[in-house]
């Protein structure tokens, strides 16, 4: 339908990006745009490959995860998607991805250390990886819990989903979002970006001290702030 | 012959997929495709580049390694896809690659630990590593035994050709397998990038934990069972 | 106007050759020309998508930073690229990316050790790391300061900037230069493969040595000094 | 002239190829391709831009390093290819190149474990590492040296230039050749993709045991020998 239009090609734009970027391999991926005055996102359908895809093919999908236009089955992990959308208000776009090196990190349910301004350019804080599910969450109803359990390693290290638009989920893989979902597609791609130099980093040299706090601090004054002087806005 | 043309092609396509997918260096690989029903197979010639390869250059080959039609002289892993395909009656196609990661972990002679979803999406298991052959089965019929060496090592733990549809033999190359050839290049795919992963999740944390048993039967389930909800079928 | 349409073209050249060489992510990085006649370089506005970079859209500035023609902001980090045309009066060309193994080693706040010809063929010293910087240079005016942290750490180690043609900066990320902008961007190659192939190195082998006096005294003079016999001028 | 028209354009496809197969970044390599009845070969110029390149470019040079046709100057490794070819007179082309893994390996002055049959289908033995030249010969004629020091190398080990066909240089880079400059070109390839194989296995498992001998031995003549059966010859 003609109103859903705007966000179903957002949404199918952003999932072909994935494996331009090199982000996805066949369909180990899935973006979604979101709709807040119809209260909906577009999102991948299950399984399809992206060659095939077409942007009438997004399922639109309401912030309880019921399909609401579409005849496809939605992406896997939307219930994952519509968690986030629910309970996190100025978030517009979700991309969920099993990128090499952030996966990588996931499996090691370590966080990101923030090593270097590349880093900080994006966020002033290691990149958290939630903590593995507990078995009750795992065997109950799992993407919707993995959105829980997403939403709790923010609220248990008070963290902004505003300041810190990423997050791996141990033994998974990475998740990230934005205003956009053109946004959450940088941050993807950033995401990845960083775990291979954090990797690396820590290959060279394993005691590497995290940037210091003063860099930490100029870095997020320069994109924030009422000084903030990077870009053209 | 006519009756050869839907595996010939089928042979052919999977075979000019493995360069494609950056699976295969010249000629380092090989994809077979089975009829069931002629009780053969087509598998691509030894040693042709990829560039000149033609559909109609797949060799006709039967499940004792006999050549039934074609004037090339079929791949020099032959006899393993025979054995395999005679002693395994569900798989429809074979894959053999010397892709990077995967050979690395061949050459370490060790299987590949399920650190993770991407993993458990596709297998449930280790990627089990054959052990080195015996003396006496490289100085016999070396392709030959090498069939045996992997369907052992399958007997030996247990597992079903229908679940675990990857293999390392040591020193060696994987191979894969599926219903069909495009299922066996498919997961040659993913072993390459699940053996990837495994390598960086080693070197980011050298005891990571295995995925735990929880996550694993979910992901198990995800795909398989009444409760099925992955893709579109 | 006509006056700087050289310089930059030749800096949009560069600004493009930087993604096509793998070098940066979106926007992660920048070059700049220099005319030394008219006192002003063209570096890239900041924060603009590669894509949609004309060469009309390169800002002129001078040698203390400030814009003398065009309408966009000048990259964030035009302040360092000032400071060091200023100062040092052979340069034409400045290229800074965050290309992902030097910013990997300059993370690591080390030195990248000569091992071998392939360094030695462009320069005979460890590539420098310059220090972390103190918080009062971080805290005033950061971009250029980074400037004067790259000349002190040529000054304390007594090295020549058109011998040694590129730099980390400690937890940030590369600098390279040249004659000119052309000559810039080839040192950031070369400097990340050199990156490259030194942490192999170490991977390798730990204790690798660094490259003996001989050789690396027969490189310097194979490029410079009267029996120079390399390229074709 | 017409009478090297042939090996000019060998010489000329066979440098292109290395960018092309990932070897070489901008001019870190040169291929030559050799007449034995002219008692010649065609190589490279030096430090001239592959997309700039036409066969007429290859500079004809004599077996102690002539110039015997042609107006730029040859690749400054010229000598070393001489040297090779008058006194290895079963070789018809030579690649150089500073491709990323083998070249790690040759900084670290160790050979190539073979550590699996991917090794092996190409040469039974480790990729030998020529040791570092003494500071006679680096001051001495030091490209011409490097020839002596391959020679060396594989005299003291007793090596046959026809079953290995590979070389590393310490702390340099490799060689390797072939019974046509095609053949080389392959064979730079396989090193590379080995080197990073072994790399990789070391990685996984620091203590990886190299192939036995019953592996090495078969793969030695399955490609060899009266009962060799790969390819289509």
């Amino acid at each position: 339908m003609e109103q859903y239009e705007a966000i179903q090609q957002a949404a199918y734009d952003a999932n072909m990006q994935l494996p331009a970027l090199g982000l996805v391999l066949f369909t180990f991926g899935n973006a979604s745009a979101c709709d807040r005055d119809l209260g909906v996102f577009a999102i991948k359908p299950s399984g399809v490959a992206y060659e095939k895809l077409r942007p009438a093919d997004m399922v639109i999908v309401d912030f309880d995860g019921n399909t609401v236009n579409g005849t496809m089955r939605p992406s896997s992990d939307t219930l994952t998607h519509a968690v986030l959308y629910k309970n996190w208000e100025n978030i517009g776009g979700i991309v969920h991805t099993h990128s090499t090196y952030a996966t990588a990190w996931a499996q090691t349910q370590t966080d990101i250390p923030i090593f270097g301004t590349t880093h900080a350019d994006h966020l002033t804080e290691d990149i958290p990886c939630a903590p593995v599910m507990s078995d009750e969450m795992i065997e109950g109803d799992y993407e919707y819990q993995t959105g829980f359990q997403i939403m709790n390693a923010f609220a248990d290290r008070n963290l902004s989903p505003e300041e810190v638009e990423m997050v791996l989920v141990a033994n998974h893989a990475p998740f990230s979002w934005g205003k956009s979902v053109e946004k959450a597609v940088y941050n993807s791609a950033v995401l990845e970006e960083v775990a291979k130099m954090a990797w690396l980093t820590r290959q060279i040299r394993p005691d590497a001290p995290r940037l210091k706090p003063a860099l930490i601090r100029k870095h997020f004054e320069r994109k924030h702030g009422s000084g903030a002087y990077y870009g053209q806005e």
